[in-house]
């Protein structure tokens, strides 16, 4: 891996980490946890995912290991955001958790992809590392407020998006296309198609 | 290990793959999931397990990237269950469960005992090791469908049986009994014994 | 690592061990498991932070691997603890399960931190990792009994008391003090501090 991609990578999972780190803000305040409760939820929704995409891949140190700015800057956001929260209304919360969660889907499923494909897993696997990545934090997050996680109920055509977005970036991949245009591609077809398909009530058939 | 063995050990873990997987994908349909819900739950009985195995002996590959054909096959058969579950009856639908897992059950800890043996573990840790690799995959498909998982409920002698069943692989390996022999007794105490404990409302005392 | 400090760490893990194990024995008795029942919760409970905590830090064989006596004595426990949690009364399995899950807590916050600090992990990740290994266990146990876990709920002051141990270990670690009195110091600090907020009925602002 080149170092120009590496940053690139490392720039696409720091604004996947602090999109799925608001919606674990909003989701937990919901549930009435206070602020350790808030920023616990946020953290494993943020890191979940990555860090079981580094352990099946066996990559060492972990990427928040690596980086203790990251779990620094969801414990600043989350000091920050807690007075604003108080404020925020329902209607407004459930949408920013919906775009916020889109994009985090869209940016991990791509990196995850990206790094499998690097660690050059068959192809099939390649996909399942990104969808795996995309979809685990937001599980995490539902399994520990105790409810069906949102990409197993009807009708949110979830995992399907991360599904084509991982799929999108190894055909581009396979066509020798420069990586940064890969993992955009994939970003914008996996984020647009999940909010298209909450905004169009889409569903997969049973 | 030799390669005949190993040989051995894949084709009972594909079937156990399989039988868990049905298990899944029936549990799931239960749940009125869609397609990719279906899929994602399968693929998590099925591989959830022997991924918890993989991890605490730190094997890798693990072993559903080194055969991408497993998730391939899960994939297929995903596709080619979901009309036939659409008309499948209640009843039928908990017998199958109930012998599909009891053989993953089997299947699964007889393979995650011998590969802790392989690996030199104490003999405690590989009943341990055999019990999880068979219940784990189950304890996740139950805690993602937001139930108390069936292994800790009451009267079901579950990971008893798992318990006997890696017993009975450490014993005859003791007494040099051929691998093969020793695999398919222990597949074969665990599966019957977790049938006639259901067949005949077994239970533990409290 | 030093054999000294070595042998220290591990007597600290073996008493959270065996505490942990007892808040999971009451727990798993109040919904009604049986016998294997009991037993794997116990086990969950008291393994499940270290597990995790070696396997982010990357370290085989496990803490219970390589110790199988440890594994044996939650084995011993449940065995003799059975008859025994028939006829205890439930306001005092309250208490006993608060004080217990104080110390593990203590115990394993302590524990961890000072591991992550041996591999020379950054400052915040070596105290995210005391809190992950402190919570982990208790965490799993209620996802499996199926409730939000007691940690994320409101007013229970609970991670945020490992957060303050670990801090406090650290400190002591950077002043050079010796390590036995910084754990020592990290562990009554967390528990006391957990006690405390539970008799007082503490709570962070929301």
């Amino acid at each position: 891996m080149h170092l120009g991609m590496s940053t690139l990578l490392q720039a696409v999972e720091a604004c996947g980490i602090v999109a799925f780190a608001c919606s674990g803000f909003i989701e937990a305040r919901r549930k009435q946890m206070d602020m350790v409760g808030v920023y616990t939820v946020a953290f494993i929704t943020a890191f979940g995912g990555g860090t079981l995409r580094d352990i099946l891949l066996d990559r060492r140190p972990l990427f928040w290991v690596e980086h203790q700015e990251y779990a620094l800057l969801i414990f600043g956001l989350a000091l920050l955001s807690i007075p604003f929260l108080r404020h925020l209304r329902s209607s407004l919360a459930e949408k920013i958790i919906i775009v916020a969660d889109a994009f985090g889907l869209g940016l991990f499923s791509a990196v995850g992809t990206s790094l499998a494909r690097d660690a050059q897993m068959p192809t099939f696997v390649c996909v399942m590392m990104g969808v795996i990545t995309g979809i685990f934090g937001g599980v995490l997050r539902d399994v520990i407020c105790n409810e069906i996680p949102l990409v197993f109920r009807r009708g949110h055509l979830y995992a399907t998006c991360a599904f084509a977005g991982c799929w999108l970036y190894l055909i581009l991949d396979w066509l020798h296309a420069p990586q940064a245009v890969a993992i955009i591609a994939s970003i914008l077809l996996t984020s647009s198609m999940r909010m298209l398909a909450v905004r169009l009530d889409l569903k997969l058939p049973d």
